[in-house]
């Protein structure tokens, strides 16, 4: 996954977890490209500061996902209802006891990923 | 929700945010249905300990559910999933065309819930 995208999912799932300190550093950092100089200067704090709290953050964010894993449950599930939608999208293919059968299985699948 | 149910859920969402001594007091009171006395004499601490700690636990995961909703989302996704399953349990009564396209509309909102 492409870090930025990783990022952006990460605090999506625990970003509610940070302090409101934290949420307004990383989201001005790295969800909105600002950069380091500019939020130290709006912030009135250092540079180094800003750049400390994003690592912190970074951390805290990757450490409830080691523990809770919703991004990779939300990955999985995802994919599953990826799967549900090329089934009924090649409907024409299959006769309607199968596509039942399949669609159910999956749905099933989905609910065991969370 | 019965409240041993929503304890059990909570304790399986967010227990590995709770550390691995409130994890052992929380299942052997709550899940576990030890008396305070006994995980008291297990464990070599005060009754009263054992109960405040449980009383700890639920808070910590009560908070956690505040913040990330995974149960909520979760009942959620299941009563979708639910549906889905009435749909093709009943799918004589559809043309296929209807099952694909409802399949498909539920299978985004289990997306979107997430």
């Amino acid at each position: 996954m492409e870090k930025i995208v990783e990022q952006a999912l990460l605090y999506d799932f625990y970003g509610e977890l940070l302090t409101e300190h934290q949420r307004r550093i990383y989201e001005d950092v790295v969800l909105n490209d600002y950069s380091l100089s500019e939020v130290a200067e709006v912030l009135g704090i250092s540079r180094q500061g800003v750049h400390d709290n994003v690592k912190r953050c970074h951390k805290i964010l990757k450490d409830y996902e080691e523990k809770l894993h919703l991004v990779a449950k939300f990955e999985s599930v995802k994919h599953k209802v990826n799967e549900i939608h090329q089934l009924t999208k090649d409907c024409e293919a299959l006769d309607k006891k199968e596509l039942a059968d399949r669609v159910e299985a999956i749905s099933h699948e989905i609910l065991e990923e969370l």
